[in-house]
């Protein structure tokens, strides 16, 4: 499937990891779209995956860089403008990881530098990356800014955690910023919030199956899989879509505006029966 | 209990059916808080509950009025200026009815006569007693009205039919005639969103037990019952909450910012192994 | 500009009155990305408008229906299939009228009789839409249905009078039936919530030019066009929004998430120092 | 005006500087209403305001604490249930300052260090206040907690800066926390969203006489001022707002639902002709 929705457009993609990342979705899909990109991740993170596969696939470069550092993002904006001959089209930030997630800390029980540390590379990163772009001019006019969230910025999973806190200021940034890249710039802002998605990142949550399961039971045309959202994402990169900014865009089947579906209601009942 | 909340407040009280009733509840506390009122159903309620009752204990007058006649309306609220001796303080809209879902017919295979007639009952008597109100100039400084809705007007509950439809269209009533009745007069005009009640009106619901259990295992406080809302209801009226206006404010344990809780969760995981 | 994106796709487009129309605009585009419609209209707004150029330019039948008749609807969606040669994947609903907003009643003096002739035209015809199109099995598997809805569902705008309310019950009734469209038929329903936009239709809205000038001012992008608003529903109808259903989707350059603007706040100040 | 709503009910109070703080204010009337509590302050704080006049107005000790210092904050509450003999039943966090906006960086040019020091001040010690309280079961059981915010964490207000992201942090604590703590404890957690209000601390924001104009003329019953939110407060901390939790709550005369006023509509045509 190709409609050559971003020929001869130009970005940044953060976080892809391995084929199961949705950032590595979108990667492939923008390349069919005919868009080209640099491929960024932090160093420790290319060394667990595979991102030289989908760099060759793609033919992408890579330019690793610590998404908390702003010299590291200085770095890759303008190593991006070099690699690909121009300023940007758009940018996909696809980051994020709590420390009190990974060390089993309870919500009620944080590690208060685990929680700084989980803001910084889920959140502010966002504004880092922003502010590079912004302050090199770095961005063409109607480009696109895109970041991913999750509901639970809005509403309470208890297993989420610290990353529920992280996502909503997530958000906050994509409106704040957004303002200013909107008025001084023409580009938008915008946040996916996802269904739960079985990547390799996700897998680290609590009981993450049952849960996939009910979001999936919940959703009246069930989860969007991480290709749905690549594809959303092309739409949001498009020159279709130029007067949508400091939006949260829910590509999630329907959860986020359930109460109950007959399914999730039928199974509580037999559940609560036992 | 009884704080002399609303000492020398004057008001209509609707939709007072029977003991189960929130109108009923609230009715009984506003009494101890030290108001006054009138109460007010449609002559077809008044038969089938004992609102006389009601009457007795709170030293209440009652004047029926069917909430879709203007004329009645009319009738209602110039009477119980009489009545009371003055303009009024407070206003409690209590009702709803949609006669799909008494008729037994399905969402997706509605009678418009019946959607109409529902509507007109549930959202539109609330427009028609606002404008009586208004035009009769028959509200104090400061007064406060209020109706109750269900949070089924901003998510999903699929047995919750056009009720779901006319509570969306009377929380919109509410800050559309909020704005004039705030401006014009300094009166307040809020919704409360409660949890589902084990009222007389709401058992007519499809699965309603199964789906109080869901909420109240949803909700961290558990559901809120009648008397919590009428306690919510008597801070509403009071002086302390003047500046509280085109609201919708949920009254429900915390269900409305659930995405799931432990519970359910456990619940629907037992549920779906069977 | 074209991408395919629409190849062999068929459906139905309601509200085409005139060039301004944002029905129009998408007829357009549809037409230029592969996609074949049948044009629909009630026969009043046919003969003010000049539908029949726009059939011309899209190789388009017109079906005559008013959408308050579930007869005509009914009419329309057989005869739709029939023309098009089988079932549809994409409908859009851009219908609204308000007859105390034509007769110049304010909103604290409402006729009831308008108001209810209103909601039928503006809200509840989408719901018989949605019926017709249900009960006759009328729409392939992963379609869309689209309508379209303003941020007066929302938040108060004093001049937009009980529109705002039918607005509500419109995004109500899309959350409502989409979740039967999706779980049955796996199709999705969305409304877009456009920006004030210079239709034929829009201009009799009071005081219509000040407030678009606001818009414009306050959204960090400026005013969507109707353009921007056709070119958005083609990425809704295409498949690569596939699991987007439910949604009430901002086209407005942000201004659904501003409180206020850098130019807002000095033209406030201005006006105040006079 | 006395109601003896909180007669034997104990607490905490963060962030009384001066008798323009809404945290001062609310101590008055919690004293006026029967409550006791201790005042809490960071110590600079405590030396540029006049909190002993506060403490001996109203009967109680101050116990200064620096609210990112998980020891001050173990220590605060022990002192406090030693001195009150007891647990609490309410807590008031009124806490909030960005570095950036005092030196007067701009959001898009902002310094890290600055961001997270903010952040620590006036989100996550929202966080650490409750997690030592549910450490050392410190609360009864139905007691309330609440924290100031602003609606700058929904909606863009360009010169809120950083703070914006502060708020949508801390009103997500509200609920991921208060989550547990309902769970666990039956005890509330809620945030209200204020009118802005000329206290000592917010009038270090740029441009803040104008906007504070604008949002009078935008809400229908004007700002809410200091003493409506103590007012406000102390409804929610009392036992008739029991199953009140995660909830946001808007004491704003309406602000929060409009989209335009009448007032600033003209105000903004007059700005704009100049």
């Amino acid at each position: 499937m190709s409609y050559n929705l971003l020929k001869g457009k130009k970005g940044i993609i953060f976080g892809a990891l391995d084929e199961n990342s949705i950032a590595w979705k979108t990667a492939m899909r923008v390349h069919e779209e005919g868009g080209q990109f640099v491929l960024t991740n932090a160093p420790i993170a290319m060394r667990m995956g595979n991102i030289k596969d989908l760099a060759e696939k793609t033919g992408a470069e890579i330019i690793p860089a610590d998404a908390t550092s702003v010299e590291d993002l200085d770095n890759l904006v303008e190593k991006a403008m070099e690699i690909l001959g121009g300023k940007l089209d758009f940018v996909l930030h696809s980051i994020g990881m709590s420390v009190n997630v990974r060390k089993g800390n309870h919500y009620t029980n944080m590690n208060y530098d685990y929680t700084t540390k989980g803001w910084d590379v889920s959140a502010v990163s966002f504004h880092k990356t922003m502010q590079s772009l912004y302050k090199k001019d770095a961005m063409n006019e109607w480009g696109s800014i895109m970041a991913l969230s999750y509901i639970a910025a809005q509403k309470v999973f208890p297993d989420y955690n610290d990353m529920a806190d992280n996502k909503a200021y997530l958000e906050s940034i994509a409106r704040s910023f957004g303002y200013f890249f909107g008025k001084e710039k023409n580009v938008r802002v915008n946040t996916i919030s996802q269904s739960p998605t079985p990547t390799t990142a996700g897998t680290g949550v609590k009981g993450f199956d049952g849960f996939i399961a009910y979001a999936d039971k919940m959703s009246p045309l069930g989860n969007a899989t991480g290709m749905d959202c690549a594809n959303y994402i092309i739409t949001l990169f498009s020159d279709l879509t130029k007067r949508v900014t400091l939006q949260n865009l829910y590509n999630d089947g329907g959860f986020s505006n359930m109460g109950v579906s007959q399914q999730v209601m039928e199974a509580f009942i037999n559940g609560q029966e036992e």
